[in-house]
């Protein structure tokens, strides 16, 4: 018997990464990338194209969502805003927030799964040691999955799965190694596309989860600081 | 005083055009227009863009959604989809629906909106005499504005207008015609762009409710069939 389908948003960072894995135990993959115009599109990209041919993954779709740039008001589509250094203690929207981006995403996901008749979209999204993006909360996606339903057709029925929302960082990286996902083929840093700058906001989440569990990050770093000291959670 | 913003969503045809006349009333209005690779996209700009003049907005956003293109399974954007013609008494989802395109528009549009701190999005959705596709009821967009306040920042509040969802075709041209909205540049036909072809769905609904009000519609027609006859409504 053939396995159901499902949509996953593959972003290529790690957090992706392990919810493909997750996906994978129980599904075909039809892998959705988004180039929003970030500035480190192109080795996202790659992360992309290199987690989906580690899964064999045959279904693949590449959307620009060039809107995203033109709208802005993120540090990472608008070149105007700095990309804020970490600051594990603030609990404000960092400015890397690119508003409603995730809800942009999943319209299109399930577009797609809609005419694949996939059942399920997976997306990699994180609230408790996530970096404080609304559309990144639980009741967001209910919410979201039920207009899915209403909006689509009545033998559509699409589920919504974050199968990591309530995982810290550190118990990503473990489901990851327990799953034997391919964490190396990950990019997560928003400022370089050759060796990840250490202290943008996703670096510094990156690096302090793979410090509390003593294991080595294994992609390339231009700095690695210590944020062992660091003890506040987000 | 200056008016609040309103994002309204544009796409030249003469349901968007009332709305954006509605909107028009009490609201400044930034209009949002979608090119998604459907036949008649050229026609449709043109449209959008005559009647933002008309009404000198000068917030325009137009945006390629070429993944709707890419995802295909409608009429609208898959040339080996024919474009079904119209039969106003059949209750199935007709060909020309793009899956889930009303979300794809909507989430776009609440990322424009929190970033130009608007507090509506107007959207010319029509239930009632509509061409029966899901992302038009009333209780996809209730779920989808539950979506929008749960995912975007705390102190952005934006509120789904859809003024003429429970009105017919008939009630709509009247409302225009009230509020003097410019129908004669709006395009609404899915094949022909230079005469609407006057049999495609999107034809036939607005050619039998301007016969029904005994009005003459303004837009030029290859040929105008007598739909008086079918009395079924949908």
């Amino acid at each position: 018997m053939s396995k159901e389908l499902a949509v996953v948003a593959l972003s290529g960072g790690m957090d992706s990464c392990v919810t493909a894995a997750i996906a994978a135990q129980n599904y075909e993959i039809a892998a959705l990338h988004i180039n929003y115009g970030q500035r480190t599109e192109k080795r996202e990209l790659k992360a992309f194209n290199d987690i989906a041919d580690f899964y064999g993954i045959k279904k693949r779709l590449v959307i620009d969502f060039s809107h995203l740039l033109a709208i802005g008001g993120s540090s990472l589509t608008d070149k105007n805003i700095e990309v804020s250094k970490a600051d594990l203690t603030n609990k404000e929207i960092p400015t890397s927030y690119v508003p409603f981006r995730n809800a942009n995403i999943l319209s299109a996901a399930v577009s797609w799964a809609e005419v694949l008749q996939a059942s399920r979209i997976f997306i990699g999204a994180v609230y408790e040691d996530s970096s404080g993006y609304p559309d990144c909360r639980p009741d967001f996606f209910e919410a979201f999955e039920k207009a899915v339903n209403l909006g689509t057709k009545p033998e559509t029925k699409i589920k919504i799965e974050t199968p990591i929302i309530h995982l810290s960082k550190a118990e990503i990286i473990k489901k990851g190694l327990e799953l034997k996902a391919p964490l190396e083929l990950t990019w997560s840093c928003y400022v370089n596309e050759d060796k990840a700058c250490g202290v943008c906001d996703s670096c510094a989440l990156r690096l302090r989860a793979f410090q509390q569990l003593g294991i080595e990050d294994p992609i390339p770093y231009k700095i690695r600081p210590n944020y062992l000291n660091n003890t506040e959670t987000r």
